[in-house]
């Protein structure tokens, strides 16, 4: 894992706050939006970010552990969505689509076959193990999945995308998702583990001790779990596709890029990138907070703000290419308004 | 004050809502933006809502209570501003070209004089009253200011625009929209008054006893407030912008659009647009909330649920403009998403 992360630049960071203050509105008053575009404007060093074209690649891979009853949804759900983003018709299409991004998908472990390809050279195994009897992979494929997520990170960097969100698509991954997060957040199974698409009270309560199950049987091998190297823990608890998702990540801090996170899974690979190399962290910018309470602990590890509350839980990087135009709408503001002094605006009187 | 306002239909509600839990995602996984959609549907009457371009109609005026030294700015800064968004350099100008939105200004009763122009016909009045002192306007003054916002809304339709929000500009116009907030809804002046564009504790308080005084004044002419005519509370303690943003309300209403709120004084217009033709409700979205405290109260007496919650607190439409693309993703996920009978997705498995 060598990715070559450069810092943020503080300089511009607080060039951009200062220019942020001559433009012709009150002090303040966009809110985080001015914050956004501060942020933007030091990871492009510029007064005058742009954005332009999105991308959003869609992780997918299947979770021994959907065995266990963790699901509202039968794991070949995994495989026939990958074919319904193909084919155009899920909701992240539709939503790309409106907000001027591609939209990639990566099979990086699905389980059943997929109609051939080229996509298929990526999937690194068919499913995880049951993180609930053995490690999800071995620390060789979780290498591989990660790289699988920056190859394809790297490929719509170079279609010209300008800003990035990776997406995921995985029966049972909320499942792996608590479990890698209580990891390596040091937290317990309950305030990682949430409903998901929407398990009952009797599924919720087992999901609860398989995640348990899960983090005792880690903690037998690797010790205290939160001391522990990240990519044993992703081979341990996690999933194909969230490697893969800490790959883009990986990639597209490294390429400079803004990076979106959506919900639950997506932002444990956001998780996991960041404890691998921290420079990711601030190219991050949060697309929504979903309803999965894990979530919120995430987004307060990393210290970000949510751009949208919708009360999302679907995953596929919806909630994340929902936030692109606001994220495109901060930077417009910075790179077009005109100054109090260019307007010839009066500015607030002193009291 | 005649507007024809077709209710929205309850059955295309009811059959949009349906038709959602066909969507190849897990029933509600889209949270809001479900009932978004929905509503959407229902406005236009098909399982299939497309939302084109977006306009927004900014309202400027000034406000004699300016004189009262309610707002942190001079009240020289409306016209400015509105030179400002003739030339393109405010930071609605950028969010609406970023959101693809049409931006319209409308002088409905700016004080200073402005560069001629076809516009200046619009012009009810240079300044309301000071309504600590006097009535904002006269009855027959704020008809016309209604008619301008609606004749404005109608021409923003005709040349295209799909989906419409409002905007504001006027030195001072929290006050009165605090003052009209107040009356509309029985309330408190405390529950209403807030910070505006960023006054300090002295002129917030001063800013307070002047929101009283408006509405003890009011009181006097016009018996208890709530009970009161709502063109009667426009005139005596309203102001132009506000008058004009009911009356793009109303049209927008009639023509059947989605309508867009915006922050406080946006808000205390669309109130007005209740008040005077309850049909209008149900076409609004609340594109934002405002860190105005008023701002709150104005959408819970709406029963709506805010977009986006950036603690914004500039006005201009910004916020309501910042949401169109939520707005859009809303009715593209509907219009273009598979069921899970086209896709061959499989569905929940029962408990």
């Amino acid at each position: 894992m060598n990715f070559n992360i450069q810092p943020v630049s503080q300089d511009w960071l607080q060039r951009a706050l200062e220019y942020q203050r001559t433009l012709t509105k009150p002090p303040g008053s966009l809110g985080f939006l001015e914050e956004v575009g501060c942020r933007l404007a030091a990871i492009q060093q510029t007064l005058h970010p742009r954005l332009g074209k999105g991308a959003v690649v869609i992780c997918a891979a299947d979770h021994g552990v959907a065995a266990e009853g963790v699901s509202a949804y039968p794991a070949e759900v995994t495989a026939q969505m990958v074919q319904n983003f193909w084919a155009g018709g899920a909701a992240i299409n539709q939503i790309a689509r409106a907000a001027e991004a591609l939209v990639w998908v990566v099979d990086v472990g699905v389980r059943a076959p997929l109609p051939e390809g080229e996509r298929s050279l990526t999937r690194v195994r068919s499913g995880s193990g049951n993180i609930r009897l053995e490690p999800a992979m071995t620390l060789s494929e979780a290498r591989r999945a990660i790289r699988v997520g920056a190859e394809t990170a790297r490929e719509a960097i170079a279609g010209g995308a300008t800003l990035l969100a990776a997406g995921d698509m995985g029966i049972g991954n909320t499942t792996a998702a608590a479990a890698l997060t209580a990891a390596l957040l040091g937290l317990e199974a309950e305030a990682v583990t949430g409903r998901g698409t929407g398990v009952d009270d009797a599924r919720y309560k087992h999901k609860l001790e398989v995640v348990r199950a899960a983090l005792s049987r880690a903690q037998a091998h690797l010790g205290e779990l939160k001391e522990a190297d990240p990519l044993a823990l992703l081979a341990e608890l996690g999933g194909l596709e969230i490697a893969a998702i800490a790959g883009v990540f990986l990639a597209g801090a490294e390429a400079g890029l803004p990076l979106v996170t959506d919900g639950f899974p997506v932002t444990a690979g956001a998780l996991l990138a960041c404890r691998i190399e921290p420079g990711v962290r601030d190219y991050l910018f949060a697309g929504h907070r979903s309803v999965e309470p894990g979530h919120t602990r995430q987004l307060e590890a990393l210290g970000l703000r949510p751009i949208l509350e919708l009360d999302l839980r679907l995953g596929e990087g919806t909630g994340a290419v929902l936030s692109f135009p606001v994220l495109r709408a901060a930077a417009a503001v910075m790179a077009g308004m005109a100054t109090f002094a260019q307007a010839g605006v009066s500015q607030a009187e002193k009291p």
